[in-house]
């Protein structure tokens, strides 16, 4: 990190996002009405419910068919048995189910309520109520949002896919990464020693994450109206990230 | 949240900090040699190391007599009795203790590694070993060190002292406020219902961790050069709410 002054700006006006949308060329468009200038290095964080709706991550809950497991924690959390099913089929375990809260491991490794299973702001069908999952692979979708963006700006991006997560011992969300591509998602600090001679301990900073919730700072969600933030300052593009870089090793989790 | 760009700057040269400096002061001047205008609604980030250093939080290691606790903590986890001494005494509760790591709850509520208590960084005494603790009470020293930028800049502010967190189930620390004066620690999302009439589930966001996150970005801690980071563009400032808004009751807790 050699920057000193950070900017980050949201897009305006972006439209409403339908699936098989080209998003990276709608994001274009909103760019060049605006006075935003894109240059190397710059880093494109996009909320997840965007991609999520361009790739048409749907699920009709009409079409639902509750297990008895999923019956048996919508009773224990109060949420309805369709919804608990979908988040269940997209876990690889609970973590914790008790009124109201329901945490689980998704099946790409980040821990979060509800799988990431939105009910919110899901236009419904004609059918019936539907949900909306995350990108079926987060990284693969930064990966091409990136490619298809480096193209239409010419320049060497990163973006960041990222979803506004609960912490245990803390209120209130803030947005974290779930898929990073062209940027490092952690950054090792520079591992000289300290004024002292001592080595430092912390090495490791999750780069991505607190870009992320920068970003969070400017979006909205009541509204949807700022799903795209734009950052220019961070100088840390790398190649061969992902937000998996992000995840504590299962044998190091001390809190399952 | 009606701001659409954020700017975020790192304070340069500010000198290395003693106990005893006036640390408002020392930043102003610091402000003062840059081209950076302060103005209404502005926030500072400001580590907490440095707010330490200015109230002479040290602990001299000699001085420490290890408990039985300590000694066994110190065994488990592999770190020296008398730190772990340090930290059982700025702690409420252990959380976890394994080679390697020490999660406690410190008196001030936050879940954190080690207490906070720092060996890094830290210049040794003629007398021995020293360590850092946190600031007596990050939120009053928040509120002092916001009263007194208020003064020397003319316009009404926000201070957040920021630390780096590990998470459970992430790798890498993020920034986090520990304490906060002037601006909404929480904030609340607007809660009219989505485009679908269904009300938000979601409606509280971490701003002043979000913001500290932010600044993360800008800070090292190697080198220790930037303990200070100017934000603007938030529009959050707000009175009485404090760092204690982002604490998760303890029964909530579903992680102890």
């Amino acid at each position: 990190m050699t920057s000193h002054v950070l900017h980050l700006t949201a897009i305006e006006a972006l439209p409403e996002i339908y699936a098989g949308d080209k998003l990276s060329s709608l994001l274009a468009e909103a760019v060049q009405r605006s006075d935003l200038r894109v240059q190397d290095g710059d880093v494109f964080i996009i909320a997840q419910k965007i991609v999520s709706k361009a790739e048409g991550r749907y699920v009709d809950l009409d079409a639902i068919e509750p297990s008895d497991e999923a019956r048996r924690l919508a009773e224990l959390t109060g949420k309805e048995a369709r919804f608990v099913e979908c988040i269940l089929r997209e876990s690889s375990a609970v973590l914790r189910a008790v009124p109201d809260r329901l945490i689980v491991r998704h099946r790409n490794g980040h821990v979060m309520a509800n799988a990431g299973v939105d009910h919110s702001n899901v236009p419904a069908s004609g059918k019936g109520e539907r949900v909306l999952l995350l990108p079926l692979d987060p990284d693969a979708s930064a990966d091409r949002l990136r490619l298809e963006l480096e193209q239409l700006f010419d320049a060497r991006l990163g973006v960041i896919i990222s979803d506004s997560f609960g912490r245990p011992w803390r209120q209130g969300v803030v947005n974290v990464a779930i898929g990073v591509s062209g940027i490092h998602a952690l950054q090792d600090k520079r591992n000289f020693p300290d004024r002292e001679g001592r080595p430092l301990r912390v090495t490791q900073i999750a780069l991505a994450d607190a870009a992320a919730a920068a970003a969070g700072l400017l979006m909205g969600e009541a509204d949807e109206g700022r799903p795209v933030v734009h950052l220019s300052g961070l100088h840390a593009l790398a190649s061969g990230t992902s937000a998996r870089d992000l995840l504590r090793p299962l044998e190091e989790d001390l809190f399952q």
